[in-house]
């Protein structure tokens, strides 16, 4: 019976948030290859060795400890983003490592913890456990910079001397990811355990409106081709559309925009704007896209404006293996009876890119006033608490249910 | 009795055009300051003096070419836009360097030349003449910068060998500056001459939304604050309620926009934006005024924004001297009668500054197909040449109503 040690557990999590503390509030800047996260990896690795885990770093630095035979995988990313949480995947990988520890001294299920690279996509997105699966080549991967041009090449680079071979994937049952929820939904619900059904899909693109570059004294409002205000006219359409086909988890973004030239006295002349979706239905993306589709070729034909689609980077919704998610359900039912939920996950996490390889599954944890990716992220320690139990209770529930 | 010469006036105007010529059809590139520009300004003086002028630069770089005693001024800036047009400003300089020269070839009335610099406002807006003109003072036009730092300054040091010191404006009985109309009404008119009634005036800010920045996949649409849609939102309400109060000639413009922190995967927690707008009348300008503060706040408080609007820069609208706008009026009518209108200008122009000093009117020629500081930016030389006729023919009728 598996006996987690909540009080080292949190204690471990207060040791990780050292590496990398910004010094404001619990918050960390450790983003994948700089100072600190390597040093929070070799850290991780110690850790690992004391728990009794054959400690392993693989080409690109992310780091395992591994239990002897066949065993589940727990764990997430303790990479951050430039302004991050003390939680946010640290969580899952400490969880990981007080499972495997606890499996350990009661002698079983043999549990292994990975801390995946690059999870906040300094490079890519969800680097490291994306090369693991082969959802992305090595080689490609290589390729990839950062905002400041350096490559992944390079980066990984830094790790060489830790590094060893990439982890046969067969020795592992399945794969167990908790994070926190970095939504409110728990949070305003007063609930401690979200167990996840999918990870949602995404559909990304950039759009460009060009109309006509003109001085902002002289162009009467009835001549303007004005490419920014085609854009917003873009907004206003899809907001309007996208009413009758979307759910209350579906969400919409446009985060970034470049008004060319963007000087006070010219009229602009191109507006590029990003355009992103998520829901958890593949059909309602394919909708949504539609709709988008549409309305910027009308906004286009109204304004004399021509319009240009970038290729779409598209991920299909994931969903989570049934077993392990009833398997947390079960959990969390004893140990949070009523203060649990079924959810979507509305960000991309590690067990996407697992899923390619074996069943997958993920406990989320709230975040209090669904705050993340800052300084000021958070969750309750006891929340915290609950959330490793229901995940201790699981892994014995998974166990049995993966020998029958 | 003043014989401009057209043939004349073309090939200086065409030889003017080889300072910084971009290699794209006529277009220049001949920004303040800049080697082509220098070397465009001594060739003016060389130009002035072969006239029987007295050649000046002044301590900003702006170049006479002065005529005895009182006289009129005739001109306008040969600087142009990082990439501009072969006219624009040129014209009303080579304009007034014809003038002069057939002033001095027909014994009078006396005509005095200016280019002015830095009218395109690499440092600040029409800089050369408000320094002239006491609009703004050496000392603070010295701290102005260029987009890559460099100082007014520093700037006007590379003329320092050519300078003395500033003219006196009493010398002048008035100024006349001719232009290209940088707008699309004449051509569209199939009209040769625009006399000026006004310059438009300008009302220009910043406003900043700040909402709240949370992650695209995670943060439910109904608990967002995205500063981009509350930019969208207030671009759609101004022009809903601009409506019933702007003339067709009131323009305003979103022409730089900066959406913070600009990642396709992150809610926009701010955006900063200019809001300009132009009109003829000081009260519809105040009109317009009351309608953006309004507006933004009941987008910031519907939205639960915060918003603030920067201290807004505002130039009130000029009035062309009704005698100088009679005589330009005589002179149009007299020589392409029935094509000629008035007309505001929606741009601003040294004429603005030197309004200060002394009576101003302006000329405009038209625009082909509205365009200007692009390279495409021309008009036809018959249309030219008319404009430096009703100007020629404007100039002997001022010096008979400055004489009586």
């Amino acid at each position: 019976m598996i006996h987690v040690r909540p009080e080292r557990f949190l204690q471990d999590l207060h040791t990780l948030r050292q590496f990398g503390a910004a010094g404001v509030g619990k918050g960390v800047v450790r983003p994948a290859y700089s100072h600190p996260d390597i040093a929070a990896r070799e850290w991780l690795a110690q850790r690992y060795e004391e728990a009794g885990l054959e400690a392993h770093f693989d080409p690109v630095g992310s780091v395992w400890g591994l239990a002897k035979g066949p065993s589940l995988l727990v764990g997430s990313h303790s990479d951050s983003q430039p302004e991050g949480g003390w939680l946010d995947g640290a969580l899952g990988v400490i969880c990981g490592l007080e499972l495997a520890r606890a499996a350990q001294e009661a002698g079983g299920p043999p549990v292994s913890v990975v801390s995946f690279q690059d999870e906040e996509g300094r490079f890519g997105v969800t680097t490291g456990s994306r090369v693991w699966s082969g959802a992305t080549d090595l080689k490609s991967a290589d390729r990839l910079t950062d905002t400041h041009g350096l490559t992944f090449a390079d980066a990984r680079a830094r790790m060489k001397h830790l590094a060893g071979g990439f982890v046969d994937y067969k020795r592992f049952t399945g794969f167990l990811e908790a994070h926190i929820e970095q939504g409110p939904w728990l949070h305003e619900a007063g609930e401690a355990v979200g167990v996840v059904t999918d990870i949602v899909g995404i559909r990304d693109m950039r759009i460009c409106f060009e109309g006509e570059q003109n001085h902002a004294g002289t162009t009467p409002m009835h001549r303007r081709k004005d490419a920014l205000q085609a854009m917003a006219r873009f907004q206003t359409l899809i907001a309007d559309r996208f009413r009758n086909v979307v759910t209350p988890q579906t969400v919409w973004t446009t985060g970034h925009v470049d008004v060319h030239p963007g000087s006070h006295s010219i009229v602009p002349g191109r507006c590029t704007f990003s355009m992103q979706w998520r829901d958890g239905e593949r059909e309602r993306l394919d909708r949504m896209e539609a709709i988008v589709r549409d309305a910027a070729g009308e906004v286009a034909a109204d304004g004399g404006f021509s319009v240009s689609i970038s290729d779409m980077v598209g991920l299909d919704p994931v969903p989570m293996d049934a077993r392990m998610q009833a398997a947390l359900g079960e959990a969390a039912e004893d140990i949070a009876p009523g203060r649990w939920r079924r959810m979507q996950s509305g960000a991309l996490h590690d067990a996407a890119s697992v899923a390619r390889l074996m069943p997958v599954a993920m406990l989320f944890v709230p975040s209090i006033n669904g705050i993340s990716h800052a300084f000021a992220e958070d969750t309750k320690e006891s929340d915290l608490v609950t959330g490793l139990r229901v995940m201790g209770s699981a892994v014995e529930r998974m166990a049995v249910a993966f020998a029958a």
